[in-house]
């Protein structure tokens, strides 16, 4: 009979935005005048720029003219956004990347999953804790953990704490690993990482031959100049990292989608019998066989985020949300609750008061206050005590969900 | 030092499409001014029904207005679409297919990858030969086989021969298996499966527990009232079979890009000590995980396809490649060259003249005729002496190669 991948079963009851989304709608169903302000899930809230939406409709209109109609594209993404991609947002920062190095897709959540297709099944892998869910959850359902404990830790990964005792800078692994998942600006607590952290990483990953997997899915937040926005700014990162990159937060993808992996030719893995492979014809191999590009349509929507008017609007869309995380900071600190984060990133890692747990203050907001964030222990144990909330709602929906918290905590 | 996935390795040197990429632009920076014909990769070339373009566009102008934004979807689609596809190509059919099975991708090639990550790594798969590459292939990147031998054919694998000798109905299995690729309208070959042939392997899985990958993505060229569009339209499939659909050759979305893959919450694999655990469940988890969803544009351009108005486009765009691949089998036919497919489906299946391998035929005709078709022995041993000649093409591209080809034949 059909065999299931064993796997999954280990996997937690649910991934973390369910289960937040199951307790909003019993709490909504029993109080259906309750006027929710979520603050939960990181998803944008203001229209897409105008840039994006004009190149999409000429895109479509594109495709009802037989000389411009485009079947299959290249699955790698056109030559005409990876150009641009790789001027833009590496050369033009002193970032060594080629635009064949640049894999245009669907999402970075997709990305973050797809990349363990590549990699062997007995690398040692290390995560921050607290983490962005899908990193551990991908390699457990590909059977690269063990069971997870009663902390919800799962066997075989490398947990490294980060919180307000180590100024939420991870602390290098205890025992060599092979991969390594870095988060900058941090998806939840909204920590960044100085060029010297990230060189750490970058001097300890080639002395250990370990790749690191890199999400700056947020590197547009960056307001402080001396804070690098790519892993390639680091000396020495072409030779150990590969970077996730999306137009979900600058731009206000998230239902548009499109994403970006940077795979350098320059890095290597070993084969069981310790043969040096590179990893991009890997990559290019699976993404041939495995996807078929992202719509030719969304792609020209992103090319626009680099015309001049594109780039105006994605600044006005980033100031606006990096306005709201201002708003959120202030309010919370002005009745003596502790934050972190939300200057570099949308979003605000909130200390509970009272010593609450997560889930509890959780609990507490939305009944009382009517407001969803999202529990840190969701991200992990060192998470407990912790609570995020995201920047990206509207200014009146940001102001009054603050109203209430105050009022409540003053 | 990271390691890779050394099954990568054992793939043969090149997905078929980038080897007949590789020998056509060779031959094209050899010979700039021949008037190449591409009759190669199934990708179409008409124009985007008006019908879809125009909701694509109505999609884009909600994008820029806040109120009716889309941020994050779910994950499975959304559910005007996923009803529309139920109640349209399922129950009016008379399948049992709840929109809640119905999950949007953006590709059936993207499906019929991923859905090994929920499978388990010990089954017995069968396929046909000849076969589309990419069940193969997948499942070799997966470990599910070993090595290829001088034929191209992997161990492991429970290969089921599709010839004239057989008149393309594959043989059951001569072992049992778990796992099982059909494709019908079958992509090389044309040929499509009568009713009583679906049921054979439904019957044949239910007496196994075997699962039955259906990949429909061409049903849409079915013009004989008798065979089934839908596996379900066969008794007993709902415990057996996942389906797997495209807009990409009844709407022409190749390069527009959305699919659908239907989980019936019906079935049923074990866990490796036996428990019977369902599928839908897993997958459904693996798309939340690993997958964001389909652009809400493309999904409002799907949706269309639904309309009266997009119903009437999508018939004449199938009526007008059909006519190109009748245009295609009698040429051929008129200079006693053998053909199969073509009447049901928009690929047809030549035998190769003067027993010539598909590759020196696939030679010759670019080299004398300057027409790119696809060699039969690129899917598989048995289609070797065959080759793929597909009917997407404007009809003076595809009367142009066929009066060179017969002229060269007559």
């Amino acid at each position: 009979m059909v065999r299931i991948n064993d796997n999954y079963l280990k996997l937690k009851a649910g991934y973390l935005f369910p289960e937040i989304a199951r307790r909003v709608n019993s709490f909504a169903q029993a109080n259906p005048d309750a006027p929710i302000i979520k603050l939960g899930i990181g998803d944008v809230t203001e229209p897409l720029p105008e840039a994006c939406r004009s190149a999409m409709i000429q895109a479509v209109e594109d495709m009802g003219d037989r000389d411009r109609f485009k079947g299959y594209g290249p699955e790698q993404g056109y030559g005409w956004l990876r150009e641009k991609i790789a001027a833009h947002d590496f050369q033009g920062r002193g970032c060594d990347v080629d635009a064949s190095e640049i894999f245009i897709s669907d999402g970075s959540k997709c990305d973050n999953g797809n990349i363990l297709d590549i990699l062997g099944a007995d690398n040692t892998i290390a995560v921050t804790d607290p983490v962005y869910p899908v990193y551990v959850d991908t390699n457990v359902m590909a059977g690269h953990t063990g069971e997870a404990d009663d902390s919800g830790k799962y066997g075989g990964l490398v947990y490294l704490p980060m919180s307000a005792a180590n100024d939420f800078v991870a602390p290098l692994p205890d025992r060599p690993v092979d991969l390594i998942y870095l988060c900058f600006p941090n998806n939840p607590t909204g920590a960044v990482a100085s060029r010297e952290t990230l060189q750490t990483w970058v001097d300890y990953a080639r002395a250990h031959g370990s790749l690191i997997l890199f999400d700056a899915a947020y590197e547009s937040y960056i307001t402080d100049p001396a804070i690098p926005h790519s892993i390639y700014e680091v000396e020495g990162a072409r030779e150990c990292a590969i970077e996730f990159r999306s137009f979900s937060k600058n731009a206000g993808f998230t239902g548009t989608r499109c994403a970006l992996t940077v795979v350098p030719k320059s890095l290597r893995g070993t084969t069981s019998d310790g043969t040096l492979t590179d990893l991009w014809s890997l990559w290019n191999r699976r993404q041939s066989t495995k996807f078929n590009g992202v719509s030719y349509i969304i792609q020209r929507g992103a090319e626009a985020v680099y015309s001049e008017a594109g780039q105006d609007q994605i600044q006005t869309l980033i100031a606006f949300y990096l306005e709201n995380a201002r708003i959120i900071r202030e309010k919370l600190q002005s009745v003596g609750i502790t934050v972190y984060g939300g200057v570099n990133a949308p979003y605000v890692w909130v200390q509970t008061p009272g010593g609450l747990s997560s889930w509890d203050f959780f609990d507490q907001l939305l009944h009382t206050c009517h407001v969803v964030g999202t529990p840190g222990s969701g991200f992990g144990s060192a998470g407990e005590g912790y609570f995020r909330i995201s920047a990206f709602n509207s200014r009146a929906n940001v102001e009054e969900a603050m109203a209430r918290i105050t009022a409540k905590f003053a």
